[in-house]
C-alpha cells in the first residue's frame, strides 16, 4: 500500500466513524500507519467531515511526530495515536471517538465489562478505564501523556493490546485500535454496542455475572489457530 | 414451496433483520425449513449483507447437518438452528440476532418478563434465559449444545415452543422461531420491543407486576380457536 | 366535513402515528367522529400501513357500534374508542399506540407524572394509569371494558378529559384523544415525549418534584380565555 | 452583517435545531442580535418549521422588546432571550430547546454536571438548574422572569456566562447562548450530548467523580490565549 492509498483508507475510516453514528460534529479521528516507512497518516484538526478530502490527511513521522506532508495541522490527539503505535507493535490503525455509551463508562470511571459474546468476539478482556493523569502530566504534554497512560495500563494489567484493542481515557472517551484504520473503526463500533448493552445489563443486574468459558470460546472461535467463523481463506 | 423459493424467503428474512434494526454488521442469521424433504436453508457465515444474494444461502440436511448445496460455509450457528428444528416439530423458521435490549436481558441472566399486551400478543410466557453451558458442552460442540440447552429449558419448564417462540442463550442473545423464516424475523422484532419496554418497566417498578388474565386474553384473541384479531380468512 | 373527508383525515392520522415513530408494525389505530351524524371512522384491523388506503377506513354507528360502511373488519380496539366518544362529549378523535415509553409506564402500573412544561402545555394533570380489569370484564367484553375503565378513572379522579386527553390502559398502553383525529395523533406524540423525559427524570430524581404554579401557567398560556401562544386567530 | 443577513442566520439556526434533533414539533426557538443597532431577530411563535421563511423572522428592539419589523407575533419566549442579551454583554445568539436529556435534568431539578471532556470543551462549569419562580414572578411576567432568574443564578454563583453558555429553567428546559445564533445552536447540541452521557454516568456511578485538572485543560485548549485546537487563523 502506497501513501496515497493509506490516505484514502484513513479518510474512509474517518467517514465510517460518522456513518456508524460514533462521532458528533468533528469529535473523532482515525489514523493508519506505514510501518516500513515509519509514517502515520491522520485526520487534520477541526475540519468538517462534509468538506474533508483524502488529500487533507496529515502525514507524521512516527519517531518524531513532526509533519512530513500536509498543509493542515494534525488532529490534536495525534500524540496519543503516536504513543499507541510506538508501544503496541502489531497495531495498524487507531481511532478516537466520543461515542455516547463508551463515554458514559469513561465518565463513570469504570471498565467496560465483557458480559456477552457480542463483545467477546472482538475483545478478550474488560476494556480498561485508565487512571487519571496527574496535573504535571496534563501540563507537560497532555495528549502524549494520555497515550502513555494507556500503554502503562496495559503493561500493569498484563493485557495483550491485540486481544483487547481499546482503552478508555478517564472522563474522556475511547481510543480503539486494530490491524488497519478500517479495522479500528469497526472495533470502535463493536465497543460502542458493547458499552450500550453492558450499560443496560448493569441496570438489570449490577452483579454483571459472566461465564468465563463462554468468553474464551467466542474469542477463540474468531481468533487464534482454530478460528472457524466466516469463510475459509484460501 | 420449492427450494429456490425457500432460499428467496430465507434471504429476505435475513435482510428484514437488518431493515428492522435487529442486526449490527453480520451478527445475525435466519433459516427456513422444508420439512418434507428434510432440508434447512440458512445464511452463509460472515458474508456482508450488502453483497449477499439469495443463491448464496446454504442448504443443509436436517438429519446430518451436512451441506447439500452451496459453495459457502453455513452460519456458525447452524447447529443451534438444527437442534431447534429437530426438537420443535411445528417450527418453520429460526432467526438469531444480537438486538440490543434482548442481549441486555441475556447478559443480565434474566428471563424477559411478559409485562404487557404488546408482548402477550405473540409470547404467552416469559422468554426463558437458559442455564450456562458446562465447560464440557462448550468444548465438545458449542453451537449444538446451545440448541440442546434451549430444548432442555422448554422441556424442564413445560413451555410450549409454539406459544413462546424464543429463548435467550445466556450471556449471548436471542434465538427466535416461527411458522416460517419471515414469521421468525417478525417475532424477533416483537421480542426486541418487548425487551426494550420491559427494561424500562424494570427500572420504573422492579416488582414487574402483571395481570395474568390480561395476558391470557391477549394471547388468545390472536391465537387459538377463538382468535378475532385481523381480517377474517375466508 | 363530509364522510370522505373524515376518512381521509383518519387515514392521514393513522399514517402520522407511523411517521412520528409511535407505532411498530400494525400496533396502533386512529379514529375520528362525525357527531352530527353519529358516525365513527376507524382504521381496519391488522392491515399493513404500506398498502392501506383512505377508502379502507371502516364507518361505525356511534350508538350501536355496528359497521355502516366498509368491507373490512374495524380495529379490534373499536369498542374502546366508542366508549371514549360516548362518555367524553368534546372529543373529536381518538388514537391508540404502543409507543415505547408510554407503554413502559403502563406496564409499571404508574401514572405518567407531569414534571415539566413540555408536557404541561398539553396535559394539565398526570396521565392516569387505570385499574386492572376484572376477569369478568375481560371475558364479557374486553375492549369495551377497557374504554369503560378509562371513563370510570376520569370520573373517580375528577379529571377533565379535555384538559388531560390521555389515559394508560394498565399493562397495555396509551389511549389518547383530541379535538380531531390529527389533534389526537399530535397529543400522542407529546405523550410519548413526556413519558420519555419523565422516565429519565424518575431515574435522576425519584421524588419527581414539580412546581404547581408553573404547570398552571403553561397550561393556561396555551388554553383557556387568556391564551397567548401561537399566532392570533383573526 | 445587515438585518436581512441576520434574519437569514437566525432562520438557519432555527432549522439547525430541527436537523440536529433538538426540537420536536415547534418547541424551540433561536434568535440573534445586532448590538450596534440594538435589534434582536427571533423566530415567530408557533409557526411550523416546514413553511417558515427567513422573512418571517420578527425584529424586536432590545431596549423595549417592541416589534420593529414583521407581521407575526414573536416567540412567546422572546422576553427570556431579551433578558439574557441585556445582562450578558458578549452574547450574540440565544436558543431554547426541549431536547430530551437536558429536559430530564431540568425536570429532576439538578445541574448538569461536567463529567467529561466532551462537555468541558464547551462548558467550563456545571450547567446550573435555576431556582423555581415564585407565584408572583409567574403572574407578573413569566417569560421575562425566566430570563431574570437565569441572570440571577449566574450572578449568585459567580459564573461567567461566556464560559458556561447555558442554563436550565427549572422543570422546563435549556436556554443556551453563544457568539451568534448558529454558535448557540451548536452549543445546544453539545449540551444535549453532555446531558445524555451525564445521565448514563449518573446511573453507572452516582458519585459522578471528575478530575478538575482535566476539565481545566480541555476548556483552555479550545478557549483563551493558548488555544491550539483546530486550524490556525491567519
Amino acid at each position: 500500500m502506497n501513501l496515497s492509498e493509506l490516505k484514502e483508507e484513513v479518510f474512509e475510516a474517518n467517514l465510517a466513524l460518522v456513518k456508524m453514528g460514533l462521532v458528533l460534529h468533528t469529535w473523532g479521528n482515525a489514523s493508519g500507519i506505514d510501518r516500513e516507512r515509519g509514517l502515520v497518516v491522520i485526520k487534520p484538526s477541526g475540519v468538517p467531515y462534509a468538506t474533508m478530502r483524502a488529500e487533507d490527511m496529515v502525514v507524521l513521522a512516527l519517531a518524531s511526530g513532526e509533519v512530513v506532508e500536509g498543509d493542515l495541522r494534525a488532529s490534536t490527539d495525534a500524540p496519543t495515536h503516536l504513543a499507541i503505535y510506538r508501544a503496541f507493535a502489531g497495531v495498524g490503525g487507531v481511532v478516537h471517538t466520543h461515542s455516547s455509551h463508551a463515554v458514559a463508562w469513561a465518565q463513570a470511571q469504570r471498565d467496560i465489562p465483557i458480559v456477552g459474546t457480542t463483545c467477546a468476539d472482538y475483545f478478550y478482556r474488560s476494556i480498561p478505564c485508565c487512571r487519571a493523569l496527574t496535573r504535571e502530566e496534563i501540563e507537560r504534554d497532555y495528549e502524549g501523556a494520555t497515550g502513555d497512560v494507556i500503554v502503562e495500563t496495559f503493561r500493569e494489567r498484563g493485557l495483550d493490546p491485540l486481544a483487547t484493542p481499546a482503552a478508555l481515557a478517564r472522563n474522556h472517551g475511547p481510543f480503539v485500535w486494530g490491524k488497519s484504520a478500517s479495522d479500528a473503526a469497526y472495533n470502535a463500533s463493536v465497543l460502542e454496542e458493547s458499552a450500550k448493552t453492558a450499560f443496560m445489563t448493569a441496570l438489570l443486574n449490577p452483579a454483571l455475572p459472566v461465564d468465563e468459558n463462554l468468553i474464551e470460546k467466542h474469542y477463540s472461535r474468531k481468533h487464534g489457530p482454530n478460528a472457524y467463523y466466516g469463510q475459509k481463506k484460501s
